[in-house]
């Protein structure tokens, strides 16, 4: 039946009652995400769990939802959590609102814009791309263009795609998408918290997140946000499982959306008031948006941003110094992480192997045609440290030289220091 | 547009960044699920992330899968964790499974068998109903007639059903559904680790868990094994992403999976040896699975099974002692829920809120024509504990008398106490 040959997974060499403890190495994880995650988060997650409808719970949900409108910068009532990975996120959104033939307009400037094409795909959507040259971003005058040519109902963008590290402009993309009939969704799993972007002041009808970059959290439950016309659009979908209707169930209208567990009008339904059964809420997850999303407010959004701008610029400075060659437009580069092109006669992944096998240091590889050629360097959410970019930086050079590139030694780390130096963190 | 409005969620009367730290009350979950975790999975939890692509983590995740395989007692290569709800990983198996227009018979007997129509329904099968009576189960002579009247490619149904307490008997289900070319899914979420499933001796093809009921972690990942023919006609829709096929790339048949997140071929391709990019795993999740699996493996499964059988005798024996009579077939009850008619004149939801509010005591409502007649009394996994019985039923005891209900006081502990001293522990 099947011409693919099923993968391969080896078994372990010992009886699985064997197994210790988990003991992992203490990384520190400078790629593109996952980072380490905050300290507060990791003791957030230990806490006792406790019924999905105790009152108590209920409550700490419209907590993390009154901590995720602060960090959308949004008044959104349907501002909440998704119980998966960020690709989860994106993909409820699409799911709920794509109807199967809805024309949809990605913009696409690297490895996750095709993703977002991928899934818009799987939507059953006639997909059209406008895309930007790998290294560089989109101008309005393109989507524009686009927007014209195909007139989508549903427009999607990265904020930022790591696999370019290139940051996309939104501002004026919402009025245009809207001025022609589209709404627009933003995947912000790489950027929220990192960077601006109010999902209100921008006009941005659904942004999702993830928790494991600049949030200091771990992957599985991702934030996302919707606009008053983006819920009713979804909404309008509304379809209560069986078991579940109540005595005054009016269902919606439209095509039925194609997954249960993507069904983000049931998953309204579920953090709302009413609290209508939906998934069981993954608690510890929970627990954790709950303790991201508070740290992030502790600290303020602007002072975030301001936080990953200042490190964006020690690790160029770092980098440059080391007389290494930063990949893409500088211009639209992401705060929290560089693309730096692997010198000539130097293997990337052993130079990486080191790091993590010698330093305990993550950095991260590329996709795709940048693979051997970019390294990606993270310094995001806990990570964005000063001590967290000198280790990096120094470990680079060791590995570097052992490997018998010339480089002036020291220099890198110099140079992020006098960068963190020259501008005082704000009051 | 919608004439539907959309729901009510309300605010909070403070301001978010005045939220403090996570401080829930000490809840002792005796409901259907979630309950308590076992305090090591809490700890595992708090383990530092390390990167999804890191050796170590590979090596994990492979620790995993060998966990696993033992739990469900099968030689299944493709044993792994998806990330997401229980209801995740069965609707992972049924999109991944089920091509539009195919037959599917979901054998019904409580609210979770409407949730499992409820799912092939959006996978575009044509669902056929094999239906018991609530409180009942059904039997094989109902499937095989069910078999023979439609012809299914896929029979799907729940182990044990929460919402009626009932637990399916599964043993020949496989091979009668073999018989008639049809492959065999089970829901076991309510009953992994708490009763017998052992896939490959049963000829199961898919067994979807999850680990906040009898294996005592919380929910949010969920662990799925896949016999070799589910596998195969799973991998046979492979599809990967643009971004990330491989030089060698063969593309599968027939239709095309109509998720990315859900698309399980995919998720093979990242648990295997290869592995390919496609989500980033939940770390803490995935440590909270490792966990969860060691404990069950280190305590043995048939001791599992024999504690959370012994709690039955024992909740049975105790309810019974107040006078209170048990929901259902006896015969057919999971081990780990048991359901108790409201007595005449009793507030099903006052006793519950008491309990909860003035005992810390979680116990379970009851679904649609349930609700307001059931209690559902859960002991499960780390909850599986003389003690846990014991403090349940005294709490129960007392809230009953306070509402007027005439019982014979201390009944209830001392028969449960006496089931437990009446059967030693296996040594």
């Amino acid at each position: 039946m099947n011409r693919v040959p099923l993968p391969k997974t080896s078994p372990l060499p010992e009886p699985a009652s064997a197994l210790a403890e988990l003991n992992p190495a203490p990384r520190l994880l400078m790629g593109p995400g996952p980072i380490n995650a905050d300290p507060r988060v990791l003791r957030a997650m230990g806490t006792p769990l406790i019924g999905q409808f105790d009152p108590q719970f209920r409550l700490m949900m419209r907590e993390t939802m009154a901590l995720f409108r602060e960090v959308f910068a949004t008044r959104n009532d349907w501002t909440l959590v998704a119980d998966g990975t960020a690709r989860a996120a994106i993909e409820m959104v699409m799911q709920s609102a794509i109807e199967p033939g809805d024309r949809v307009l990605v913009g696409s400037f690297g490895r996750f814009g095709q993703l977002l094409e991928e899934i818009a795909r799987r939507c059953g959507a006639e997909v059209h791309i406008v895309q930007a040259e790998w290294g560089t971003v989109l101008d309005l005058a393109q989507f524009e263009a686009a927007l014209k040519a195909c007139s989508p109902k549903l427009v999607a963008v990265c904020q930022g795609d790591t696999s370019t590290t290139m940051m996309q402009p939104l501002e004026g993309l919402g009025e245009l998408c809207h001025r022609h009939g589209a709404l627009l969704q933003v995947d912000a799993t790489a950027t929220c918290g990192g960077a601006p972007l109010p999902a209100d002041a921008w006009s941005v009808d659904a942004v999702t997140a993830g928790l494991q970059k600049c949030l200091g959290g771990p992957s599985g439950a991702s934030p996302l946000t919707l606009s008053d016309a983006m819920a009713r659009r979804i909404y309008h979908r509304r379809h209560i499982e069986r078991g579940l209707q109540p005595a005054d169930y009016l269902p919606g209208a439209g095509a039925r959306i194609a997954s249960n567990y993507m069904d983000l009008a049931m998953v309204m339904d579920y953090w709302s008031d009413a609290g209508l059964n939906h998934h069981t809420e993954a608690t510890t997850m929970l627990y954790a948006a709950r303790e991201c999303g508070r740290i992030a407010v502790q600290e303020g959004l602007w002072a975030m941003f301001e936080r990953h701008a200042r490190v964006s610029r020690a690790v160029l400075a770092g980098v440059r110094a080391m007389g290494l060659e930063v990949y893409g437009d500088p211009a639209h580069k992401m705060p929290n992480v560089t693309g730096v092109r692997v010198p000539e006669g130097i293997s990337a992944d052993k130079v990486r192997q080191a790091l993590l096998n010698d330093f305990n240091v993550e950095i991260g590889t590329s996709f795709g045609p940048l693979h051997g050629k970019v390294w990606r360097l993270g310094a995001m959410g806990y990570n964005a440290r000063p001590d967290a970019v000198y280790t990096t930086l120094a470990a680079l050079e060791a590995v570097l030289a052992a490997e018998g590139h010339r480089l002036p030694r020291g220099a890198g780390v110099d140079a992020a220091y006098a960068s963190f130096k020259s501008v005082a963190p704000a009051a």
